[in-house]
């Protein structure tokens, strides 16, 4: 086994995930644990902490050493400064240094990046967007990240704390209230949280006025898994959602293809999981919206690591880091 | 003065222009000409060739050599081929191997870019972009042509014959009809032409009955800089279409900062003069349709080349390329 490792984090709203990840991209150990975020920030970063602290451990007890540490969070996040600015799923996290908290007790150099960005860093490593030079990544879970690999690079703009925010696009100001407070962005739209809500809506309007969707929806019981299902068996609410999910998000990539001159997307995230239910809109609303683009010449694809690729990713970040550290003291 | 110069061409619907430029960017002899393309491709080629031989010429009598023209054309164009594959205001150039035909006939490289991609080359170069890394760029004209410096260069995605077409984006697929075929384009709100075809339509919706506004437009008269006169005095249907093309211009504005994670745009060609009578409503739609930019921090800027900014962004293209082929051969 290398010698070298590097830990990888994954920090969802739900869960963390922890992995010790070799230079080449092999996961040759991980965790995975409720985020449980509830108790306070200085609490869940001990619980990081410790995480970590658990994985060093088995590296060491192998003979390996990790050199750095790379963390994927779901926001808005400050890299320099190591602190989240922002995170709707992650609130008691907001404005805590948390990559400079882990960095003073693991005594080890830790990166963190938006967790859209890191699923981007990771598909473009061993993923789909492997051979790819641009692209565009989209991760439809809850709600839409984004981000945007350029010239095989993740694309960091101006440094602002935010960049690939693709599910913040407004597609339709008229459009839907947004989780951001905005309305008809793409991930009101194209997100799991969108699915449920257009169910609610539906119901409210009294197009669903009985049958198992509207019981479930009722019940509280309803996840996006459940709309996917109702879709393939044609109930048309559910039906009619997912064209809507699609035909934003071909709107949307129509827009980025045009802008950025390029023809390629990668679309991960849970949800990405009912691609039959929205693939067709999706293309259909592709070619519809754009003008410069050839015909047929747009390749969308699907994320080939799931899970992994925000792992794979932060570890990316972190060996990276390591590598530049090690040749600028050389 | 410098011994070395390069021909910069500027060719838009209606008007030709060329200049020798230096390796600093200075315009040491220029050239201003109609461009009557209705007599086709190879016979305005021929005139093309002309004016460039004519600064040649000039060039030589100061004891000084032309090192290589560059030429930003209105369109989409095939830069490996030197060759324009479509430009809906130089119809006949359609198809044309323009820059191979002036390298033959020349003897010298010939570089061609799209208009507003060379607006963007100069101004990065002398002009409002000299220090921003990543910004867009915006041609207001009859249509409304884009750009992109994204570290401090021109970005040209896949190089499929486009990149930074912003004028194409769909704002709202329900919009008035594009140049383009599509929908609610940009181009169809925040244009010369769509400012023209606002007062069309108001007076077809019975919103404009009479009046000076309406007596030039029925004349035939009516001009981008008139309407733009009408709105500095309150007309409301000039007020009102103004209006529309800042708050086009600024959801676009705002949806690239959200993706790109940037926070400059310059706006130049003719119809930026309006600045005035849309600047307010730019500002505000930027502002209500950003979710993560922090407010107050987009900078909106004007042009500082104004008709200049195309020839020189052109003439640098050609003297990049001259001086790449140089170190090449070293």
């Amino acid at each position: 086994m290398n010698k070298e490792l590097f830990v990888g984090v994954d920090l969802g709203g739900t869960h963390i995930r922890v992995a010790l990840v070799d230079p080449v991209g092999k996961i040759v150990h991980g965790l995975k644990t409720p985020t449980s975020i509830s108790s306070g920030a200085t609490q869940a970063a001990q619980r990081l902490v410790e995480a970590c602290l658990d994985q060093i451990s088995v590296a060491a007890d192998w003979g390996c050493q990790v050199k750095a540490v790379g963390l994927g969070v779901a926001g808005k996040v400050d890299r320099q400064q190591g602190k989240v600015i922002f995170s709707p799923n992650l609130m008691p996290l907001n404005g805590y240094p948390l990559a400079r908290e882990l960095e003073t007790q693991l005594c080890l150099p830790v990166v963190m990046e938006n967790d859209a960005n890191v699923f981007g860093v990771g598909e473009s490593w061993l993923g789909a967007g492997r051979n790819i030079a641009n692209w565009i990544g989209l991760t439809l879970g809850t709600g839409v990240g984004g981000c945007l690999i350029l010239n095989g690079k993740l694309w960091t703009g101006d440094d602002l704390g935010f960049s690939g925010e693709i599910g913040h696009m407004v597609i339709d100001p008229r459009g839907p209230l947004c989780a951001c407070g905005l309305r008809g962005c793409l991930e009101a739209y194209a997100s799991g949280r969108a699915l449920l809500e257009g169910v609610g809506r539906a119901i409210v309007e009294g197009k669903l006025k009985n049958g198992p969707l509207y019981d479930m929806w009722h019940s509280g019981e309803l996840t996006p898994e459940a709309v996917q299902r109702f879709s393939a068996t044609g109930e048309p609410v559910a039906v009619e959602l997912f064209h809507r999910f699609g035909s934003a998000l071909g709107l949307a990539l129509a827009n980025l293809f045009t802008v950025l001159g390029i023809r390629h997307a990668i679309l991960g995230g849970g949800v990405s999981a009912s691609w039959d239910q929205f693939i067709a809109s999706l293309q259909k609303s592709l070619i519809e919206h754009s003008s410069m683009l050839a015909r047929g010449s747009a390749r969308i694809l699907r994320s080939s690591l799931g899970d992994d690729a925000a792992l794979l990713g932060a570890a990316r970040l972190a060996a990276h880091h390591f590598t530049t550290v090690q040749s600028n003291l050389q």
